[in-house]
């Protein structure tokens, strides 16, 4: 009886053990892809190596400006993300992203009327967000998203499909699934959102959310010939990300956890 | 039976969802807000585009130093909020700045009493710190906050209305609201402030509360003849936030989210 | 009867009004204190001003280098305390630091014996820290603690005192005291002690640990004359902290917040 | 009778501080090790002495550029890990990292089995991450760690033991122990590899897992004569983690804390 009972439960073990390694593949791969990506973002352009040599090209303050520049954007839309959607969280529920809302509407928890009114005015506040700017700040209105430092439009599409794809997937099984750490999820996304936009930022300008890549486009009378990179991507990394919560959902996944 | 019970629940959905929408609407317009306000800051002094050409001025180490100046002091100003206020949080409720303790009084958490007692106690903190500080440190207090690059006044009392608004919303929603994040508040209204001053600290100064602006000006023995935008735009974003505080609240925002 | 009982309550609200002003008095001028202290630093040494007008002199790379130098050191004991004290919180319930054990065997809740044992461990702590880094470094260790920027002897052992005080403040009402922070209590004291080492490191090199100034010195043979600020300061601030929290608890701060 | 229940309960509590004793010698010192490191980075190379003179070379460009960078990449790294761990938490429960699993393993919470394959999958992760890195970015992918700055293979040994050790000792004590924080672990064990990564980064580039090590040595197949250190140094340390939480765990660590 008690081999009856083990064996099945070796044959459950394995494939427990198969499903954690997937995961500790592909959290392990995403967490290394971005924070490497960092690296690369620092060593190509302002050599980050203590002997002097750099890899990339003479080091000036220029290459200073832009780093820290990026340093400060990054930390504002990430922080940003924590701080206001903590505000709305227990309000509105979805976070100001057309792909996350996509996600939610995938996985039936909100309605499809409810995305479509959601998502226009998602898009609608990066239009009205980037006009009131352009009131507030002297000068001209410069907050676009831009391909930068040689990134091609199929580098541009897959990074902002790779960023994206990992925000909505820390939506979902932060916010939309239940547990202890669910009223801390705004922390969790916001802090993804910093990471992606660490490693991004310089070759996509890190739009990770097409409201964002659209507004300032609108505003600034400024679309380049490869804006839809800003749609595709995100959307793609939207559907990605449903692909994989759905596949762990239906594998159980907080079984595997021993 | 079933379809008179439908027709008030269909009814009821659009409105809920009308509301969502609204909700997403100003949550996406206040985070891209900020968020881009910091693009924009870091785009029209230092030049955040990898291709060197920036789209403001020349780039020198004063670009630089400037740039970290203004992200040292926000960093200070909201993870310090986040620290004292959470030391304080329990004992007093209210955190350091008038607009807050007008929103409490306003909506009925505090009586005029009380608002009135710590709103100068607010002030007077502000002057004290000043002048502990000017004893404390070598050489001549420079800690007051004025217009800069260009903003002019209107522009200036607005950046302020919106930059308190949104951070007494925060205070109104995590920790006036009462939910498992309240007793964490102080961290989402410290990081709120964080990010609004990333985004105003070039054109403002960052004061985001009159108690702020007003003790380095007495300690100092300077008043800019616009001084007055750092007690009107504060009372107004308090005013604002409340009001839309009231709305939700008429409307359970919490019955919003699925 | 209802107004028998509604003036001892109106008299009662009046004591409670006062007693939450002068919390809003003391957590708005440490607030202020320690972010309006950031602003000095940043203003009097590389003029954050973005018309080009610094507070205090010319601007080059090595003010660039010495104000990110601060922030790189800041973060890293703000972010290391609430990291290593994390680990050790359920353990040993201290944190590194012979003031907070100072004010804990005052308050009862460590004995005489155990506060000189692990007060004798921290101070080791610091000479073994500082040892083991310079072995596994190459070159002569430099991370000593002193006087700098023009500060006084008097300057330095208040701030030492404010910055050290509030530290020990913070532990005790978020550690020692029992509500739904405490889990959370060493991200709240790592916190406090990057904002307030944000204010002090350019004046006392932000010591706030007596064991942290002590450790480098032995270990690099070098005392100041003025050693003693980095013992007596942070040890009038464990006195006052404890001070102020006794007052507290004997006014019963909890029923206060309404 | 009195006595005789009091005599043990003496002796007891002796044991009980000693243990308490070490328990604050070693957290005080790992918090000063790290920190003190920053120190160091920051003063042998930009001077961070407010009075010019610096206790490294001379002061430029390109060491205020290396400061940032390594400020950058250490926040990518601990913010990622707490992003990403936090997706993958209640999934999959390691974090990435060979050294972790071996820990856990070692203590019974894995079993042989799994610890192969998640091991297998972590360091195929590095790979395909800077696999994925190298086509989603122009230019040479340029993400390895190495040895700078003059560091000795002893001492890179060394620092990569006791920067993992700590990592792995964060995971045990926050995620495989079961108390109020440990639904926030990630966080904690992210801001652990911020840190020791900030005292790490100059000497042996803060690898702190072998993963990170291999994967970019593989796909720019660039293998160093000492990248043994980056196998050796993580996996002493989770020796140690794991020896001290045995030690703690006999010890019954959680009566220590009054
Ligand atoms: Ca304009
Ligand atoms: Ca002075
Ligand atoms: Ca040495
Ligand atoms: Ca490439």
């Amino acid at each position: 009886m008690a081999s009856q009972r083990s064996s099945p439960s070796l044959f459950s073990n394995w494939k427990l053990d198969l499903i954690a390694a997937a995961g500790e593949f592909i959290g392990t791969t995403l967490f290394l892809l971005f924070s490497l990506g960092a690296v690369q973002t620092v060593n190509t352009n302002v050599g980050a190596n203590s002997d002097g040599t750099s890899g990339g090209t003479d080091v000036n303050a220029n290459d200073v400006t832009r780093l820290l520049g990026f340093y400060y954007i990054c930390s504002a839309f990430g922080f940003a993300l924590f701080a206001i959607a903590s505000i709305f969280y227990r309000f509105t529920g979805s976070i100001f992203n057309p792909s996350v809302s996509l996600a939610l509407v995938l996985i039936g928890v909100i309605t499809p009327i409810r995305f479509l009114l959601i998502s226009f005015a998602q898009m609608l506040g990066g239009i009205v967000a980037a006009a009131i700017l352009a009131g507030l700040t002297p000068g001209e209105l410069n907050v676009g998203v831009a391909l930068n430092a040689g990134t091609n439009r199929a580098q541009g599409l897959f990074i902002e499909m790779f960023t994206t794809g990992t925000l909505v997937l820390s939506v979902l099984m932060l916010a939309a699934e239940k547990h202890q750490f669910t009223p801390f999820a705004p922390l969790g996304f916001g802090m993804v959102l910093f990471v992606v936009m660490l490693m991004s930022i310089q070759y996509t300008g890190g739009a990770v959310n097409t409201a964002r890549a659209f507004g300032p486009a609108v505003v600034q009378g400024d679309f380049d010939s490869y804006h839809w990179i800003y749609w595709l991507g995100p959307t793609l990394g939207g559907l990605m990300a449903t692909g994989i919560y759905v596949f762990l959902k239906k594998n159980h996944y907080w079984r595997i956890n021993p």
